[in-house]
């Protein structure tokens, strides 16, 4: 049975959510719109939606290999995924391992300092709250989650974080920090959601230390493809 | 041997600190200034320091009762208590058992909504960095304290929540929030420092709803001596 992409559920600033013929499954499209300050700033960026894909995929894969279950089901075509349906948890789980961005201004810290233990911040998905920074108590009095979610999403973050710190590290590169997003499939497991590209992580070059990610754009300092190309490029050779 | 008062360590907003005659003990002065906006609306306001003085002490001999470790030695005058020094930890402690204020407008949630569990939430005393919320991972990631120290800041903060709870209740006020600082004595014991007073504590009159503490400054709303006064006369009654 051949998937049909359905009607549109969702158009998030770098992806569209499609609905498919089978009512577990999402179709998913990486946009090539790259957006700063929380789409303030906003710029059509050609080959990125393909480049996020494919780190993504790639991603998700290397999370599978270690038994870390993901949404992800299989790539349907350069810019498209197939994912399995999940109801999102309302929280964005950012780790740290080094000091980075608004980290370092908000601490005034030096960039790049070691983070130990490595940071967990939950942030509520509220547009209309501006996203707020929130605590473990005030998630659980407002009913955001519950107590067994939430330890169950810090578990599986600390394990992404070490799975994908030594991958990345066999690669020449540092991931700095990342943001997570989990979800409940109709059977009730957790899994990792959303995303997993340089749009949502930090990464440096471990010899240069030269910003391969996001960051890039946030500080128009270069060109956002070249970056999430020498990525990807990193990532094929290993496979 | 009388305490004699010596050099002024620190001038506060609405208190002073002294050296005493006693390395191990300080004199600690209530002012009469009420502030607002962290400072930034400052007034004289006659009597508060006493009232201040007077309800702490009382609070803080509840407190001692319950067998909590506090910093209060004795009361020297109207104004004035003789604490043994401590060195403090660089946070504030707030506890929420109901939403108001600043968490009410943050969240969008309806004023005096129950919190449950009890929030809390823990503030760098940083005025640089605008006394930011920190979560338990950034507080020991920045080593502002250790986690024995935190998980004991919150064992106490919960003790002395249930104890002032109960006993503001029995003289019809409920405890909607309050800010607690911790330090630690020359001999290691963390104890309750500051001031227990209604410039920290957010209380309302069970039957009317009105607010009896510093909100009345805060919003202009009324006499803060008037307020005060009846939460001293109340506190009175049942020694």
């Amino acid at each position: 049975m051949t998937i049909q992409k359905l009607a549109l559920l969702y158009q998030g600033k770098a992806k569209a959510v499609y609905a498919t013929s089978d009512p577990e499954q999402l179709w998913i499209t990486y946009k090539d719109q790259a957006t700063a300050l929380n789409g303030k700033r906003k710029v059509e960026v050609s080959g990125k939606g393909a480049l996020n894909l494919h780190i993504s995929q790639r991603l998700f894969q290397v999370l599978a290999d270690a038994a870390i279950p993901t949404h992800y089901v299989q790539t349907l075509d350069t810019t498209s995924m197939l994912c399995r349906r999940a109801t999102m948890v309302p929280l964005e789980a950012v780790l740290r391992n080094f000091a980075s961005g608004h980290f370092v201004s908000k601490f005034q810290v030096p960039a790049m300092q070691r983070l130990a233990p490595t940071i967990h911040e939950f942030y509520y998905k509220d547009d209309g709250l501006d996203d707020p920074f929130m605590n473990d108590d005030q998630i659980l009095a407002l009913q955001i989650t519950n107590t067994t979610t939430l330890s169950h999403m810090r578990q599986l973050s600390d394990r992404v974080n070490a799975v994908l710190r030594t991958y990345f590290e066999s690669i020449g590169i540092i991931l700095v920090d990342f943001k997570l997003e989990f979800g409940h499939l109709a059977d009730g497991t957790l899994v990792v959601a959303d995303e997993l590209s340089p749009d949502n992580m930090r990464l440096v070059d471990a010899t240069t230390g030269e910003s391969l990610d996001k960051d890039v754009f946030r500080q128009a300092a270069g060109d956002l493809v070249t970056h999430y190309q020498e990525v990807a490029k990193r990532l094929d050779q290993i496979v």
